[in-house]
């Protein structure tokens, strides 16, 4: 038999390399699941809290729903109504052929809210895998193809697409926030586009009045995930990057996830009103958002229904709660997020004891994620908490008082440091 | 200013062209819609029928619920009693930190079914997203990376990862079901992956006879997205593919929507129960899969309820009403897929006349996608028509007198073509 062993058929690994990646990954999954870190099976109680098959009850601080929202009981009838209504979950059409009215009335909501055009999908990174290869080959840029450039601290759903939008084009990586970079290849290239989260998972931001004044002089055309901040910022829960813009301009998209603060299930893609000529391309187009997957009839009824919720005094009032709950835990935990005001701090911890810190807090009845080497540097490591806005003051306290107490007293905020915060 | 403008940042374009496709693509869309039968609008009436704004009801066959599931009681009462039972929509957590039993006991139960390891996604192009890659770098063939073989026929959701798998392997496309061509680089090289439809939206299976022998031969691994068939083939509704395998290899990976046949929303991705490693790989590492979007409460209700319908006398009945309305339309109607025992059917028209054919039978109350230059060429242009279990023997009857009433008589079938069929 002709058998020719070919000694390789490995490919450039210009934008991925599951190795290495897997290789640290696996080491750190399996550590957090021996000890009881990861792998957790529980049953929600109705009052916030989580119980694992032996009755153990314990508060999930690592659960981006940061309005709490996605207990929301206007929501679920949301949901609930909408199956009543229309008798399916999914009626399996391509939405370019046949949609439901419900879902245009959503986009339609969401629309006004956000002050764009909106556009569904069934979750944030269905969207960026529909908009990125069309952004790629100049079908979102009047027929002109954009350089790309990724932030290197973009969300892994947007770096997957790296490879696809090498097909049509060419992608660099920038340092995180590197405006220089950016600007650098906007002087060299006709058209670039740029590709960043909008809010980081680990705190900070996208800079985005730097972003637009390159806009303004070269034409830089912006892509922003915003899922962490959507519902959180902005006073109609537009999110950060939105809040910081006053109309979208032809060349600004904004995608969020409704999965997190939102409060229901699926993604919105924030387009510019003046661009009519997008929604058509995107949903004939966009891979996934053209596919017969549009979101179901309960996630678009309790997004129907958070929608109202973010048209009402209720958001406000849970966002000042979010916020509230942010300034305490300040107050009382030192984290390099310290004054930011964004729901998610790190609590450093030394790589060789955030696993046992992790375990002891769960013991006392709070979970939160550890994150140490080789995920991140040793010198990086630490517990990972995602406050809500949920959490009374009292339960803000007792977390506070349980890390300080299993982690030690060097994140305990002194007086003279805490006199800034309230 | 120092503005160097490049003459192009055009990229490789081996896998995809936006221009060509999107040309194509624009055209036919732009045809469909002008002609109102693309962009309608409409509900559902809990009869089976859609209703548009003005009162105009039809009957939609261009829907993938086969069985008509997706207005099962069963099914609807199963999502709202998981949104009664769990209060939450999503409880936004990775699925690798914590996860509701309910998740579980839906994987367990389609596993039972299907004779198989089974991994829940949000759709079956999202597992695709999550395991074509780790496939790429050898991740799912125990460090062992593979050739790629994509079949030209293979769906867009599994296309577009044809650069992401080439930036960690060596991606090819071969001729529809060319198992000579498989071979040959089975002959070639060590490991060979081979990614297909297992029933193509067109009709037609892959080989899987020969695919198995070549795996037997070769340890050819084997990915089919089996979407089209899930529940209409298989005692168990197991689809084409799982119930031509005595055993899943441990080469062997099936994904298939849960949004067609199956009533409800999701995807399900198969694995060999040898292959423990695979869930961990593929929940960790597999993108989609790994981040905090896992199938909502709604979505897995539906399915655990469709699950016990598949379990019950219910599967096989519909099954039956499918089988005989196929036949029932076989026999009146000639296509090119007569006789192969599969839902869709493309009666052939004439390019010029496809689109007021749709029309018409649109205005008579059937709503068939028409299929015509330039997104086919001009020769296979048709009215594609997907039957259901739900339609009446008079209803199909019906359909085929307007069909053969407004297309012509070249499509009836006459009574010596008829003799074998029922």
């Amino acid at each position: 038999m002709d058998v020719i062993q070919e000694v390789s058929v490995v490919g450039p690994r210009q934008f991925r390399n599951n190795d290495v990646a897997i290789g640290a990954g696996n080491e750190f999954w399996t550590a957090c699941r021996s000890n009881g870190l990861a792998g957790i099976v529980a049953n929600l109680t109705g009052d916030g809290m989580l119980e694992d098959p032996d009755g153990f009850r314990f508060l999930n601080l690592s659960c981006c729903s940061y309005l709490d929202l996605d207990s929301h009981p206007q929501i679920i009838e949301g949901a609930i109504e909408a199956l009543r209504k229309y008798g399916v979950l999914d009626h399996c059409i391509s939405r370019i052929r046949i949609q439901l009215p419900m879902l245009l009335e959503l986009e339609e909501a969401l629309g006004g809210l956000f002050d764009a055009r909106v556009v569904s999908a069934i979750s944030a990174s269905a969207a960026t895998a529909g908009v990125l290869p069309l952004l790629a080959s100049g079908h979102l840029t009047r027929g002109e193809r954009p350089l790309m450039i990724f932030d290197k601290f973009a969300h892994f759903s947007m770096n997957l697409f790296k490879p696809v939008c090498a097909d049509e084009t060419t992608v660099l990586t920038c340092p995180n926030n590197d405006l220089n970079f950016i600007e650098d290849q906007c002087k060299r290239n006709h058209k670039v586009a740029y590709v960043t989260d909008g809010t980081f998972s680990m705190g900070g931001h996208a800079d985005v009045a730097g972003l637009l004044e390159l806009q303004d002089r070269y034409g830089l055309f912006l892509y922003f995930d915003d899922s962490h901040s959507l519902s959180v910022a902005g006073s109609r829960g537009e999110g950060y990057v939105r809040s910081q813009i006053a109309s979208l301009s032809d060349d600004t998209i904004i995608v969020a996830t409704l999965n997190k603060a939102f409060g229901s299930s699926g993604g919105a893609i924030m387009l510019p009103k003046s661009r009519t000529d997008m929604e058509d391309i995107l949903t004939r187009f966009g891979g996934p958002l053209a596919w017969s997957q549009p979101m179901n009839t309960a996630a678009v009824g309790a997004s129907l229904a958070s929608a109202q919720l973010h048209d009402s005094p209720e958001l406000k009032l849970r966002q000042s709660q979010l916020d509230a709950n942010i300034l305490r835990f300040d107050a009382q935990v030192l984290t390099p997020q310290r004054g930011n005001g964004f729901p998610i701090k790190v609590v450093p911890v030394a790589n060789t004891r955030v696993v046992s810190c992790a375990q002891e807090l769960l013991r006392r009845g709070y979970y939160v994620s550890p994150v140490f080497f080789p995920i991140v540097p040793r010198s990086q490591a630490g517990l990972r908490v995602m406050l809500r806005s949920g959490l009374s003051p009292a339960a803000v306290d007792h977390l506070c008082k349980s890390i300080i107490d299993v982690v030690g007293q060097d994140v305990e905020v002194k007086h003279d440091q805490d006199a800034t915060v309230q």
